[in-house]
């Protein structure tokens, strides 16, 4: 069962349609694209069916917050550019936002997730709370896939980038040095490296 | 290959053994227990054979961060409680650290991997930045193998109910409201969960 960005199967609807199928006897399988837990609903499913008596299991998977990133040969975290990383939706961006922003803007290496749209108030709002507008900026999207793209900037110039570019969501943002990790990567002979960032 | 905490066999070798296999003319696969671009040394390894002028692809894994949790029936973010998550690793916690631990108390949920032995110091100095006593806390040891366990507390108690349980490295710990969502669902015919957040 897939959602699109639409919404147009309610979390209420999917919840009743997992507990409904249990109870009718069915192993149920509910396959997630993207961490369930990272925003996704993969908690709130999880309390519907432990208030409804249904047995479950979690089979934890791959989240796009590391591996986007990684597809694109930029590691979260390095030893000689960022100890620490943070992870954000940019679902939380639009108009007011309870995120703190002022402490985002300090940690190392912050990820957004589905951050396209809102990215030029991202990127202003960072800036604003005193991240430096020279910190590298990847855009990656569609990662792992064939049309798998990345975009580069800084925090001051990926938003215009990214339009240039027309991005379109899925996409992962990385901010941070980090990203630096990518250059020393791009030999010239891969050059045409994209995917699953293969060096060949 | 492994490493041991002791860390028997430098990095340095490590690379050192991908170069020489490859130019070998094998095909070399580097199978890494956790994340490698997550407090491994994913991105160094990657620069190590891009300068040996060695192909690679990077095939993004699950990371303990979100894992850990997760499989211990706690997710990340959660509508009701966190719209945000940083990731820090305990190792950095000893002596001096680098991190700007003020930044790291204002984030909703915060995930310490390898924490273990650095865990009085880790809490007091988070509560020292402002976070609150009171901040739930989950402390999961060897997550997702059979003999997995949680520990749960607040802030100013888990280190000391981590000493009583005698809690062994590798743990996961996580700081915040998401916390909550395990109690909701540990119902009463499910106290025996506790490897793969399995309820039956």
């Amino acid at each position: 069962m897939g959602k699109r960005p639409s919404g147009h199967v309610p979390q209420e609807e999917i919840n009743a349609l997992l507990i409904a199928e249990a109870r009718a006897g069915r192993l149920v399988v509910r396959l997630k694209g993207g961490d369930p837990f990272v925003f996704g609903r993969g908690g709130e499913e999880c309390e519907a069916l432990a208030a409804a008596g249904v047995p479950f299991a979690v089979v934890p998977g791959v989240t796009a917050a590391v591996a986007a990133p990684g597809s694109a040969g930029i590691p979260v975290t390095h030893r000689d550019y960022g100890s620490a990383f943070a992870v954000v939706t940019g679902h939380e961006c639009d108009g007011a936002s309870d995120l703190d922003w002022g402490a985002l803007a300090r940690i190392p290496t912050l990820v957004v997730l589905m951050g396209v749209r809102a990215l030029p108030e991202i990127t202003a709002r960072l800036i604003a709370h005193g991240m430096g507008p020279t910190t590298p900026a990847a855009l990656t999207a569609s990662a792992t896939l064939p049309h798998a793209s990345t975009v580069l900037g800084t925090l001051a110039t990926i938003a215009e980038r990214a339009r240039e570019a027309r991005v379109e969501p899925p996409a992962t943002l990385v901010l941070g040095e980090v990203v630096r990790v990518r250059d020393r990567l791009a030999r010239p002979e891969s050059q045409t490296c994209s995917a699953a960032f293969a060096c060949q």
